[in-house]
């Protein structure tokens, strides 16, 4: 076993997680008399038919218990420190059709819980509990996450307002198990990255490539993508948020197939995700426009990576990104002036629009970002987090360049800004569309681990698209 | 270009299905001074998060327009036959990340409708439409699928209780371009089983045979499946609602790889559904009961499918299944008794517990069946189609005999049947699991078109799976 396998072969610590959650809540002026009630999220049909909608298990509650099943719910007794969690007994209708479900002593291997009941002794639960505490105890929930039949009869105070912010703010910092888990995810999604390059060989479309990236996730035990992915040839890749997938590999009107692919897409591994993006060249070879983009996002990426340990302002890294994107676009001439200057009037902005990156972890775009979408600084609005990053913290670092005329021409339309884009050299580059280049970096105390596998030189990408 | 692609060249009939929609309304005695309002389905973000939801457009809706834009409006004047297509106006910041959204004039151009405005016109729309009918018209919508912000001022009565069921009845007979896009459907589908038997090959969990045939539908444009996949090797394949889909395709007791798989799924195009079941062996060579049973599943189906034509009763159908069930179980030896009886006293209904099939269209499970799950006969208690089937109506043929220990076990432990059932050559078949043979067939005036063109003799399906 890798040392990876053996760290997954144990139990994903819900009681860890647990114990946590309740000293935010203690650090936050609550006391210790109460419980933590999570639900897990419920079954349900799809509107006006009869298949159940996609599944994809509540966030706070899978912190707090490690389980996938639906229609359960849990109590942290924070008092004695004791786990319950509360499973859907077998209905011997549903068993016909689908089989024995998960029982009690399963769920008691399989999970870090201390007790394990079925659902329908819930009300008991919290009425004992609350009689133990003499009418003293806190119920902490999450306000819309509560099933109308959950009674908290003898509780002092539902308390509906800290526990999600409680546990938001401590999945920032991940444990061993969690980083386990990400990386997982990661090494599925660089064999689904490898899989969707070659798959391009033969592909005449977008969707061709996507397949070949969604199997490989499926095959490995990835089934659920953490986000929609993103396939976008040629001058798609200047769409941020193209997800149509469907565009053919060849140019209508030169009929030529488009110099290249961009894919941001990653697995989900037992609900954690990786988040990947890579761009490689139709045919084998990048073409020389494209080429020298690759190259500067690869640098701000490597240069932005290399800064990131325990205590690095996010802020920071996310500037610099923005000078080593000016200094490599007024190398192409495609920006003039003085860096100070293009760096303070904000021109980079144009061609790289959105942050350097987020947390990630059961969520993409993972919990405690602390975003500030109403900054008005163009360069930091849509930065994603803000502050020092802590020691346990997993973030994305991709940075990109995008010649999209919607976010460029307004600079080539304003007085302000206008001279300092060269046109000229500019109409060159429209046709490469955008690269963006993208990891996640596992933040340490003296630096960093890269957990993300997929093949990221030129000389690597070029090799597997040929 | 082929029949079919010629055929889906044109525009979705939604006109002639507003047409077909309100003469239904008005067999049920409702007048023509009025409209028909019908709203997509909204773009809606996943708890707790910022993605979007899987997105899937409101059947009633796409019947209408054969629009799959979210966040849009549809209103049919009966009065002046006049089809008005709502979709949202392009949001600046959107379009900065997004690109365009479709306009108003390629709207026009694609849909079947005689006129397409900006959603924030929706209530002028109606208004105008109250003020011209002097307060007599009439409002026909479903009733939870109405937007908040919508207003049916100056109609005399706003419908809640006819538009949904008359679209259901509607829906049931479909037109030329309804059953091309069920055969799109089928023949991506079709490609889809033989990545998925090809895959098996070099297969060791059955996730790698999802993930074939997943990839196979994405790269042909059936990017949704049409309901989740059941891929389900050996004993699996008993259970008929397995989903899981994680197996190992060896046996953990005997290290031999297990002797076959069940593989039910199909993928959607253009909200239009494929249904397919095949079972194919690995290593190319059918055990010999699992041969048996195939040929056994196999007969059924054939017969079933020659009985069909416009009014055959399904009832009549599904019996006769049954007894082509019950003589088949008897040469084997697993059944013992005169056929009569074996049929009255609904023992094969331990074999075959389900029906035999279901409408096909929008939905899986399409509207209009008219099941009885009430039924106190246990063979038909489960039918999804009751009565007489008509011209252009599309119903799944799907016979099955499995080995259920939870559902055969009851027919042994009982008195009343157990002599039925020889225990010691039934012991020689729960291995098998079960088998499940499943084709999408158009009914016409004459007999049946069969949609499904996935490979299904013994011979071809051994052939591709060696």
């Amino acid at each position: 076993m890798t040392s990876l396998e053996s760290i997954l072969a144990g139990k994903y610590p819900a009681k860890a997680h647990a114990r946590r959650v309740a000293e935010g809540l203690q650090s936050r002026g609550h006391g210790s008399h109460g419980i933590i009630y999570l639900e897990a999220q419920k079954t349900r049909l799809i509107e006006d038919n009869d298949e159940a909608m996609p599944f994809r298990q509540r966030r706070p509650f899978f912190y707090l218990s490690g389980c996938l099943l639906p229609d359960s719910y849990l109590i942290y007794n924070i008092d004695l420190d004791e786990l319950t969690l509360f499973i859907p007994p077998a209905d011997p209708e549903a068993v016909i059709w689908s089989g024995l479900p998960m029982s009690a002593v399963e769920a008691q291997k399989r999970y870090d819980v201390d007790c394990v009941l079925p659902t329908p002794e819930v009300n008991a639960a919290l009425s004992l509990i609350a009689e133990n505490n003499a009418g003293k105890a806190v119920a902490f929930v999450i306000g819309d996450q509560v099933s109308d039949s959950t009674r908290f009869q003898g509780f002092v105070e539902v308390n509906t307002s800290s526990l999600q912010s409680v546990i938001g703010n401590c999945r920032v910092v991940k444990d061993e198990y969690e980083v386990a888990l990400l990386r997982k995810a990661n090494d599925i999604s660089a064999k689904a990255h490898v899989a969707a390059i070659k798959a391009s060989k033969s592909a005449t479309n977008e969707r061709e490539i996507e397949g070949a990236f969604i199997a490989t996730c499926i095959a490995h035990g990835a089934r659920e993508q953490a986000y929609h992915p993103i396939v976008a040839c040629g001058e798609n890749g200047a769409t941020l948020h193209y997800g149509k997938n469907d565009d053919s590999l060849v140019d209508a009107t030169t009929k030529q197939r488009k110099a290249s692919v961009l894919i941001d897409a990653g697995g989900e591994y037992s609900t954690y995700c990786a988040d990947i993006t890579r761009v490689f060249p139709l045919g084998g070879k990048f073409r020389p426009e494209v080429r020298q983009i690759y190259e500067l996002v690869l640098q701000m990426q490597m240069e932005c990576i290399e800064m990131l340990k325990e205590g690095i302002q996010w802020e920071d890294v996310h500037a610099h990104a923005h000078s080593v994107a000016i200094k490599g676009l007024k190398n192409l001439g495609i920006l003039r002036g003085p860096d100070n200057e293009l760096l303070e009037k904000r021109i980079s902005v144009a061609f790289f629009p959105h942050g350097l990156g987020h947390y990630l972890g059961m969520d993409t775009h993972d919990t405690g970002g602390n975003p500030n979408y109403e900054d008005e600084d163009t360069m930091f609005k849509y930065l994603r987090v803000r502050g020092h990053l802590p020691a346990g913290s997993v973030i994305t670092v991709e940075p990109g360049i995008y010649f999209c005329r919607f976010i460029i021409e307004p600079f080539l339309n304003s007085d302000e800004t206008n001279a300092y884009i060269n046109t000229d050299v500019l109409e060159r580059y429209w046709s490469v569309g955008g690269v963006r280049i993208e990891d996640n970096i596992h933040i340490t105390t003296n630096g960093f681990e890269n957990l993300t596998t997929a093949p990221k030189t030129i000389e690597e990408v070029e090799s597997l698209a040929l």
